[in-house]
């Protein structure tokens, strides 16, 4: 023994010899690896790296736009190079371009002469356009879908702001998805109701906290045949309109001139870390790459994308090749469409039993505290050693959920696929989510470290786990 | 006495009597009237209702807009309503339009085909226009004027951006005049100055907190025959281009077209609650008429004239005269060209020694803890009795200084005019302050009731005051 110790480069040679045995040798899931994954995730830069990359350079990814290839290309390339085995997954997606978008309170009582007031907005994906022009009409304020149905004699030919706060307490106290769901929900119904009792254009107020008169976009429901203008507004803007309601009726006018092409080609980003005796068993660990057009996608949902990234990055940084495959997914049209994890889904169909879990992060890149999935009750005492290796991190928290939710796993979900999301504070996350201000200047480095130790460390986990972890309680109880 | 006290209507005569004789012949700052003046502050809801009216149905009022011309009518109008007398003093302002305004970045290392970023700006007042189409050119960053001055070669053909941080903790700390102060500074200087060496274009950082990618907007020192395009870009646009510039030299791509338009006619408000015995000398109490054309002014300085406004009608409310005349004004163009405060000045140079004190509010609607005034040391100690008379809401703070320093009233000052302003939370003022934000809703009515208490007790006050004021400490020690 004394010998090999005499040289420095034999000290090393001797010390990367037991790394390569040991990660091949020790059990998969012994406290050692996952400390070693967690340790060289936090102090890696290189997740934060590429979010810059993705950000700075592409910035906004709206599928079908420049940015989404763009953003393909990119994301691929740093897999490659990173020794990955990547596929390019073709997805059609839809293709909606925003145009103009102005909107002016042009009639109300107390009006001066050759004053109008201006309202803040953005166009929602899938809206309809106005004439060039604009249109003008009353609008008719409405607080829920039994209201706006009540009120349908009301509705034809108005401009219908459907309004739902967003709950910041709410989001305050942990629950931020409690608070952007009824906005959320609203949103996409909403402008379709209105359009199929005859509005002439359909409003919401923006579903997200922070005040600042910016507005947040997102999806309707809206298709070919009943498809209106549809934009948000500011909360501001909806208060305005609120006082001046209350003074009398209240005329708009307003131009949105978004155009709905036809579906564009479009891929998701699949990327294989490959598995030793269980490769044909898969571990999805995935963000979306698509984004919103209006700020560059930075929390939503390039942290996702980073933090998916960063666990092949970690991995080969540490030379450790899990039992199953890890296949890393920046899923396309998440926003709006969620075509990529459809796409997905219909093409594996047939091989779900081979699929053990898939992770998706897409709540933002705020501070991590552990992680939810939807296994069955009986699982969740096999998570202790994983929570033991996040707790120093605190991240060690896992609460488990009948279902875990995150957009393009939810085909899979259903099907029984275990799904995993990392837990994250998100009560900051719906103040900048789909708003022009969802920005790189917005993500910890710190935090996206975490984000990839959770990441990291629970794919490994879950790609070598000698438990079967079996399927979903709800699995067959929907669709 | 007994059958005075039989009937209710013997007894509101009786106590209406008691009040009109006392409102005379009582100390004119005894406690009691200054307690009743507070108190009958606090619960009007009349100046809110003012402020609601400027915001709600006339909204902007950038000097020689229609909102300009509407809010004069409607102040006055509310004014005569009140039984003030109303002048309208001609004002000449500078009239700037805003034009289109869009920029993006075409051009840095990594930039993938077809990619370009959106910059959100908004353009600065008295800035020129670029061709329709826009014109490109090299960013250049600098921090400083000496900077600027020192890269005098490459300034000339660039788009140069002066990058000077608004310091929030600072203004958290209670010094938000200080944390505007060096940014404003530099937005006003530093454009004339690159236009002077030659700038295609000058970009500054949007002055102010709250980081939601809204830019600020505020005048610039540009004349005409060096006036260039000149535009805040919000921080997050500040911090991409930094980190870009990091990567190499960055092309952007730059359209704004406002317009310089011949100054044109506008109006100081001037409404006069007479004086009785020492009519002919003015107490003044004012803010300002004019706001940026982003959003309704509420704060800025909308706050300020219903605040001044609320003086009279709560003095009115009470049938409280002064010995000295109270003048409420609401001043025209303080926020690009401070010409309402000039034309003040120039009509009233020979009449400065009748004017015994003017009190400004323009430092938005925050909680206010007292009042600031530019009186000689030894004046402090006359003020006990407004500062116990407002301790009870918390607003009892005396804060002599040797400048007090509010744009409209400052030619005043400088000739030895005591001047005074209300002494507010301003920490959260600049996150709104010249941005689409600034609206109705960021206004606390009741912070606007403890306002108005405020201006309502020092006006009566300092127009009762027996003691001579005497002139500012540092009269004459400047122009």
């Amino acid at each position: 023994m004394k010998s090999v110790f005499k040289s420095p480069l034999s000290l090393t040679v001797l010390a990367s010899c037991l790394l390569s045995v040991g990660a091949i040798a020790a059990p998969a899931n012994d406290p050692a690896t996952l400390a070693q994954i967690r340790d060289s995730a936090m102090k890696s830069d290189w997740a934060y790296e590429r979010l810059a990359d993705l950000t700075d350079l592409v910035g906004p990814r709206l599928s079908g736009s420049a940015g989404a290839a763009a953003a393909v290309e990119q994301v691929a390339a740093a897999m490659r190079k990173l020794g990955a085995k990547v596929t390019l997954q073709p997805v059609k997606v839809p293709h909606w371009v925003r145009g103009a978008e102005t909107a002016e309170l042009v009639d109300y009582n107390g009006r001066p002469a050759g004053i109008t007031q201006k309202i803040v907005l953005t166009a929602l994906g899938g809206s309809g356009a106005t004439p060039a022009a604009g249109l003008t009409a009353p609008v008719l304020v409405v607080r829920s879908l039994d209201e706006l149905k009540a009120k349908a004699a009301q509705v034809k030919g108005s401009i219908v702001l459907v309004d739902v706060p967003f709950d910041q307490e709410l989001a305050d106290r942990g629950h931020a998805g409690a608070a952007y769901g009824p906005g959320a929900g609203f949103r996409y119904v909403g402008p379709k109701m209105a359009a199929e009792l005859g509005a002439a254009a359909a409003l919401v107020r923006s579903v997200g906290g922070a005040n600042f008169r910016i507005p947040h976009t997102g999806v309707t429901g809206l298709v070919d045949g009943a498809r209106i203008p549809a934009a948000a507004i500011t909360t501001e803007d909806v208060l305005l309109l609120d006082r001046l309601l209350a003074r009398g009726p209240v005329k708009m006018h307003l131009t949105l001139t978004p155009q709905n092409l036809p579906d564009a080609d479009s891929f998701n980003v699949i990327a294989d870390w490959p598995g030793s005796d269980k490769a044909d068993e898969v571990v999805i660990v995935s963000g979306h790459l698509d984004s919103w057009d209006l700020g560059t996608g930075a929390h939503d949902d390039g942290t996702g994308v980073a933090g998916a990234m960063g666990v092949i990055e970690t991995l080969k940084k540490l030379n450790l090749h899990p039992r199953r495959t890890i296949r890393v997914i920046a899923w396309m049209n998440e926003e709006n469409g969620t075509r990529g994890g459809k796409a997905y889904f219909d093409a594996n169909k047939d091989k779900l039993d081979k699929h053990f879990a898939a992770i998706e992060s897409d709540s933002g890149g705020g501070r991590p505290f552990g992680f939810i999935g939807s296994v069955t009750p009986p699982m969740v005492k096999y998570f202790a050693p994983l929570k033991d290796a996040l707790a120093p991190i605190g991240a060690g928290q896992f609460e488990r959920h009948d279902i875990a939710g995150a957009a393009d796993t939810s085909p899979m979900e259903r099907a029984g696929v275990p799904v995993f999301e990392p837990m994250v504070d998100s009560s900051a996350y719906f103040n900048y989510h789909h708003t022009p201000a969802d920005t790189l200047d917005k993500v910890s480095p710190l935090e996206l470290k975490r984000h990839v130790a959770v990441m990291t460390s629970l794919s490994w986990f879950l790609a070598n786990m000698e438990q079967p972890i079996g399927r979903t309680a709800h699995q067959d109880s929907e669709d």
